[in-house]
């Protein structure tokens, strides 16, 4: 069993009609849905609405991996936790999945050493294309190249990040931007995968493929095998 | 002073007008006058239309650095030639730039290990961007970012290299192909960068930038800094 | 159920006292016994004395992955089996793990794309110590760091070898040999792993760590996980 | 010209007779003399005595690299110094040079993003051998492979840091211990090198090749060729 929390900063869920609409239930429930519609998986939730923002020893125990959506609450995220999450994927080996917005997130910086900023070109948003780098890679397994879709905030380069240990997927997009959209990381005894589809305002997570490659990093994450 | 040798299979460039009208003098010919209009670079050209192939031990002696472009001739080159090549690259230190259709060239699969296929998505052909991935690297000295080229070839993933060892460019095209478009590699003693814009009917071996990042990746190639 | 194909070339496992004295049923045979007391394995072996040299498309039907051990040999091995082995990699995914002497089997050069030399400083054997560089990394699950071997042949660098995509182990012996003794490949659809230990007249493919190191590559090359 | 700034904690060598004994006129002073010989380079030194710990606006004016050694008194940088380097490294593209203990220097674990331990394994102290992975990378230009110290301090893995870009060199030590000695990275604009060589009580950094490899990385830090 794969234990994973689902963190999400959980503000425009609840004041933005444009992305409640998409999530309804909250994008961080919709995740923890689709984890757990897996037998292997045990997915559980936690915002910044919780104590400690939901980041402390109990939300953490015996958690095998984090997944970590936030955009405009970064600097809510008090240190503390940041060196918690730090501590248990440095030393511990726990899996961190960073989504989207949270190439910003105090933890994906703190772990990459680097200023993890990128660029937005105009008009901001265009059709998306996901290729796969490495088609042996278990987070690729079963994943079509490309994979379509239809609309998503265009992410691109300079995208301020250490050169991946594994880049599994790029993205291009119909204004010509370019992304690596997903990037693999040992760092100490943990890995961490950035994955940078899912927009707040655009329905990302609800796509088969999607869900499949993000379910392919959490096994990925804890050495385990989907499917096996 | 680095002595550069510019090998061109040279069909296309006399027997296709839509080529003949972007390289009425050859590419090798445009490609050795832009290296030569430097002062710290001798540039001679080969093509298959000399003895052996324009490959033997008269033509590479004292090369430092060799740019190839192959497409449709790739089988007439000898194998032997591609040991010479070979030899020299990883056993003496020669630099080797491939270009655009030489990804299919035998020296470069040689050198990759790999079958170093790719797609091209229809069109066939469309606007580009080329991403700097890596700002502060030799290659990518001066040039901005992104390159806009008018209209390209859209190469496309999977491209079936090696996880370079320096992705300094990826590419991006206005159908949301995407590129690997400027890899470099240590092999042996040697490097190698492979640089994928360069279709044969498009005036892109006349654009400035690309002109900056092909001398660029010739100095790289001997350890040499442009500029200095 | 993984199935793997261990090749050996079989001839000092004839001829050579000291050899046969460390491995009386033959090398290929202690490798295939241990992976065999897998539930998860099937093992079965080729050698240079079989048909086509033991690779044919009856051979490698169904094979997941090909542990290989060549010495002496090499030049024995047709160069058609080296097609047919490189295209199961790099077209299909098949896995292959080269040992000890494979450095410089034709399959291994032909998938690097360099000369994969290495130096053998004097004495040419001494105690060897084989660290973990990837915690994480599922080829070293469960691996004690650092794995003690009493006596090893002194492989050092320079080993012209690409840049690892994964360095997993290197190695450093008594006389200040270093070596980068588990080295793992992305290859197209496939894996590749190098792994050092494996000297024929040294009782090193006996040894639980070992066994437990080759084990876990031949999960990894199948993108399964061992134990789960 | 090459603008290198020579930073030292100067803690042992006031107090240490073993210290001041190999180095009398303190490590910094040393170096700096080096790279002072080098017509290309200008360096000047900063200690934990002056204003600001040796760190600010004034002292990093106009600097391109930054060589830094710190053992005992890291923690006596204050943080917004470690900030000013990081800003410089990874947006302005200087260089940084961590030299032996300063794999634990604030400003090394904040690019790495990863803890930066490592063990010491007994007796503490062995010959070492210095092994040349890329022959080809301009920091390895002219260095013997391998280099022999005739005792170092026994750093070994498992060493915390992120796989290299380019892992230029490891070291075996006689005591089987063995390190990824030259270790470099881009960061953002900037480069960094983690050279391992130069315990206190030892003569290391009078060795003509570690003074060798130390100008190399300088020059390399900011993409100029030495001897060009």
């Amino acid at each position: 069993m794969i234990r994973a929390l689902v963190w999400c900063e959980n503000i425009q869920n609840k004041t933005q009609e444009d992305v409640i609409s998409v999530y309804p239930d909250g994008m961080h429930n919709t995740i923890a849905d689709f984890l757990n519609a897996d037998p292997n998986i045990t997915a559980k939730t936690a915002t910044l609405d919780d104590p400690d923002c939901g980041v402390n020893d109990e939300t953490l125990a015996d958690i095998d991996v984090v997944l970590w959506w936030g955009h405009i609450g970064h600097d809510k995220v008090p240190d503390c936790a940041v060196e918690m999450l730090y501590e248990r994927v440095v030393r511990k080996g726990m899996g961190l999945i960073c989504l989207h917005s949270a190439h910003f997130a105090k933890i994906f910086k703190r772990l990459m050493g680097t200023s993890c900023g990128l660029s937005i070109p105009a008009p901001g948003h265009a059709p998306q294309k996901l290729w796969t780098l490495l088609p042996g890679h278990p987070i690729a397994a079963g994943i079509p190249n490309p994979v379509d879709i239809e609309i998503e905030e265009t992410y691109s380069e300079y995208f301020d990040i250490p050169q991946p240990d594994e880049l599994v997927f790029n993205a291009a997009f119909g204004n010509c931007a370019s992304f690596r959209a997903g990037a693999a990381y040992h760092r100490g005894r943990g890995k961490v995968f950035y994955f940078q589809p899912g927009h707040e305002t655009y329905p990302v997570y609800h796509k088969k493929e999607i869900q499949d490659i993000i379910l392919n990093s959490v096994y990925w994450a804890n050495n385990k095998t989907r499917g096996q």
